[in-house]
């Protein structure tokens, strides 16, 4: 029986990462047994990847650049780690994934989305996540939150509009993919986000476990 | 006045690396400003992302990812180096481009050739090299020659069939652009080579100079 993939997305200071090790707490004590890992990142090789992208140098990095480099370890954490996991019936768990290039590289730095579209294909074929959980909240708040946690990085230093963009973005590929997306206001207390995200496990719990029923009666 | 684009391709061993160093001289000697570069590599981002590529690890290197490396150094490189130069009117002399993507991560590791055509349409647009030399000889005499430079990379160690597949795709290449690629015969003694490099290189500047006259012609 294959795992589940669930994504977890949102602005800096959303509270995904957090969150996640709730979900996966939760996922545990279900009986589930739970991948966390995150993009870009997940193997020494995509990681290694990862560092290039934050590294400040004096050479500007050309987007179609930054694009292809997040993809290549996509494509690496895609073949080392998610797909073995998701084959041997882990939940993967993974903290930013496809979405967040369509929003950062795409609505933030403005690369057209057939470029990430057509990346997508090459990399991903048909894998998509099962379920993404978007962590929405005003973005003032959410660098205000960033900020707290010790020096930004190049990313987060870029400028209010710029993530301005891309939390529309991330809302404009949930409202067109309802079915996959679920929202979670953000910027309200931690107990309150804490318990929207149980429910929200429990509801993907439910949902894997009649689609895997419903697989097995139409294989018998 | 744009200047010229000029690859240099051919397996390991052809003598391509010190034949563009030969050419170099050649143009100089015409007054001709030229810059060498090679792939991967040619700014400091595409040297580390060349590293990257290089280094022996436990992890094995997905081909989708090694092909989306060497693309997102080609991307920084052509941003970065070759195109600022071209439009400068330098003529960029590059060791190794796309015609290598093809034979070694398309004949050599086997990936759909629609992949490459794919990356090369997203990162190099309508550029493509204005002149191709391409050094071919037997796979066997060229690892000899490259054996007895050092120690072998992670390429060079690869069997003689992997090198027959890529002298083949090269051969295959050459044979459906003849405008663009000249063929030159490098299992042979080294002045000849160069005797052959130099004719090449004067009919290249013959050309440009031709095609450069008359865009002068029709710009009056």
């Amino acid at each position: 029986m294959r795992g589940c993939f669930i994504t977890f997305e949102g602005i800096e200071g959303a509270g995904k990462t957090s969150n996640l090790a709730w979900a996966a707490e939760l996922l545990r004590a279900s009986q589930i047994e739970v991948l966390i890992t995150r993009e870009p990142g997940g193997t020494p090789c995509a990681e290694a990847i990862r560092d290039l992208l934050l590294v400040e140098r004096e050479e500007t990095i050309a987007p179609v650049t930054e694009l292809l480099l997040i993809f290549a370890a996509r494509a690496q954490h895609i073949h080392q780690v998610i797909e073995p996991a998701l084959a041997a019936g882990k939940w993967v768990l993974c903290d930013r994934f496809t979405d967040a290039t369509y929003a950062y590289q795409g609505g933030g730095r403005g690369l057209p989305e057939a470029q990430i579209t057509t990346l997508e294909q090459l990399v991903q074929g048909t894998l998509r996540p099962d379920r993404t959980l978007l962590f929405d909240l005003p973005v003032e708040q959410g660098l205000l939150r960033a900020g707290r946690r010790g020096a930004l990085d190049r990313f987060e230093r870029e400028q209010a509009d710029f993530f301005e963009r891309i939390r529309q973005t991330y809302l404009q590929r949930q409202q067109a993919e309802p079915a996959r997306f679920r929202l979670i206001e953000a910027g309200v207390g931690l107990d309150q986000v804490r318990e929207r995200v149980q429910v929200l496990i429990h509801e993907a719990i439910a949902e894997h476990g009649a689609a895997t029923a419903a697989n097995k009666g139409s294989a018998l």
